[in-house]
């Protein structure tokens, strides 16, 4: 289904579709005045010049079915994975938020009136906590509860970082651990015996609600510190990880790159004990291959080898949140890959009683 | 249901919310440095001071479920409704769309790739008549499909009018007749025995063909020409009829005015023969009492007595459509209301053979 979708949108372009990488076109960044439609999977965040000023306008927009069973987290999580998409382009100043809602006719009246405030609650003070604030927005009723919005920014150009300039020597940084779909499925089957069964031998209840709660955490998380520490080390691209996965998303930045590089992965930052399901599942999931879905992930951000450990650093220091070097950039023929073994690292490394990282 | 869609929606303003009529807070254009989220039935278009060079964002999203079962005019249809409520603030510059699609799950794959593409093609043909283009959305799979978008302008202020200035001697004028609901009806229950005869006596099969594509011409009809010609032609405030009927919105307007105004309806231009129809159903619509929904339907517009007129034809020169001075401005208390026996304009009011209107 997820091509079925990726070959709907790319309907929407016109023509001119094979603008990537000719120099010309950049990721929606369009320089031309009259603006050539481009969306690319996981860089869905389009950059467009305006009549105004130099000013160019950066939006996204995505929504969701819940996939977690607190409304006000969702309503976060929605929230945050919308403005993701603006922050991978180094816009962290977001102008506007519009709120796309529908409540399900399955719900009963007294369902709806709870969960509905909940999310919306959610979803505006994860905007508040982004400094900017929702202002519209529509709500419908449909079979399927849906949350979802647009964000927007206003940006001159040097508040923008077009993701198409790695070159060979560069590092990849990932801000978030891998594993949000492995950990949320396995909650999930907390509630069916028949999936339990097939996990129960190599994790227990307690360290699959601990990761849930850790996903959780990480996708309302905001990717907007670390975009905003983009200018300040002077990243060369980024891209946000969410339902493509990390390879997905890695292989759509490496095309989009003016020079000869590839992007090798070497690490993979899993949120602990998931990488042991996956394996446990035949590795259904993919998430040691770098396919497994996420939703809100991290910025995989390309920085220079000499800036990348301050970066993680700086995270570190303004958030309390692990960012990790994952991969390196060497010269190649616009792709990515995952090599044969990578190294797993649990997030964390160790369980501390009473807290979650 | 509407009810618990604008209660919901209402979640969304904040403490400070009566800030309607108080002189600072303009359907959403905030004067302050914090801006503060509101959002009105009908006027959800949003008009936000943005960091850079006193430029405003004017902001509307909208999504529908299909309504006519032609799916290239069903994404015309959705686009221009999309677009209308920016062009209800007097933006006719729209600097990007973006588009929100949701395939239904109930259809076969078959059904899938001939009906997407041509909703997608119409949406994005009415962005391209509208001198705009599709530049980024989302796409996912649902029970119901889903048709939608976002339309943005970045503005100067003497781009936006803000609808808040009607004086008493002003007078409305509608831009597309009323009765798009009806009409859509009425061609379903040409399928429908039980329905179908209730109002066949009243009207033949022909008709009924006829106002469908009536209805369906206007609401793909942009309402670019009706807003730009309200800078011309002094307009003082102005919204669009959609889900809440012409008084639904008319009232909202009314609510939001500076200055102690009432708005009194004696006109209600409907398309030719869904008055009958309405009749025939004991009204169950609420055409006649302006609370029968439209989607796409025309602007409202309220403009000095004596340049009313020559809007108007401005209109008919430009569009070869008809625009209606529908009513007056009165002294009052921020309502609105319709006469009790409104004149009810046919439109159009003699069939031509071979012509729409």
């Amino acid at each position: 289904p997820r091509d079925v979708l990726h070959r709907l949108l790319e309907g929407l372009q016109t023509a001119d579709k094979n603008g990537y990488g000719d120099g010309q076109h950049h990721q929606g960044l369009m320089l031309e005045s009259k603006p050539t439609p481009v969306v690319g999977i996981g860089l869905d965040s389009c950059v467009i010049p305006i009549r105004h000023g130099g000013l160019f306008l950066v939006q996204s927009t995505a929504f969701f079915y819940p996939l977690v069973d607190d409304p006000y987290v969702m309503g976060k999580i929605a929230c945050a994975n919308v403005l993701s998409d603006v922050y991978a382009m180094g816009a962290v100043e977001v102008d506007n938020m519009l709120m796309l809602l529908s409540t399900s006719n399955k719900m009963t009246e007294k369902e709806r009136d709870t969960i509905m405030p909940l999310i919306l609650q959610g979803f505006k003070d994860c905007a508040e906590e982004a400094g900017t604030a929702v202002q519209g927005g529509q709500t419908v009723i449909n079979p399927w509860l849906i949350v979802g919005g647009v964000a927007t920014s206003v940006c001159t150009q040097n508040e923008i970082i077009i993701p198409e300039n790695a070159i060979v020597g560069d590092v990849l940084v990932l801000t978030k651990p891998l594993g949000t779909q492995v950990a949320v499925n396995a909650h999930q089957w907390l509630e069916n015996p028949d999936r339990w069964n097939r996990i129960k031998s190599v994790i227990s209840e307690d360290d699959v609600r601990k990761a849930y709660q850790r996903a959780m955490n990480s996708m309302a998380r905001l990717n907007k510190i670390g975009a905003s520490l983009m200018h300040k080390y002077n990243a060369h691209a980024c891209t946000d990880v969410t339902g493509f996965g990390l390879l997905g998303h890695a292989q759509n930045l490496a095309k989009h790159q003016k020079h000869d590089v590839s992007f090798v992965i070497h690490n993979l930052p899993i949120i602990a004990k998931m990488a042991t399901i996956s394996k446990a599942c035949g590795n259904a999931f993919g998430l040691l291959q770098g396919t497994s879905s996420e939703t809100s992930g991290g910025l995989l951000v390309v920085l220079p080898r000499e800036q990348a450990a301050a970066y993680c650093k700086d995270i570190q220091a303004q958030e309390g949140y692990q960012a990790w070097i994952i991969g390196v950039v060497e010269k190649g023929g616009r792709t990515a890959k995952i090599i044969e073994k990578p190294r797993i690292i649990e997030v964390p490394a160790k369980d501390t009683e009473g807290e979650l990282w």
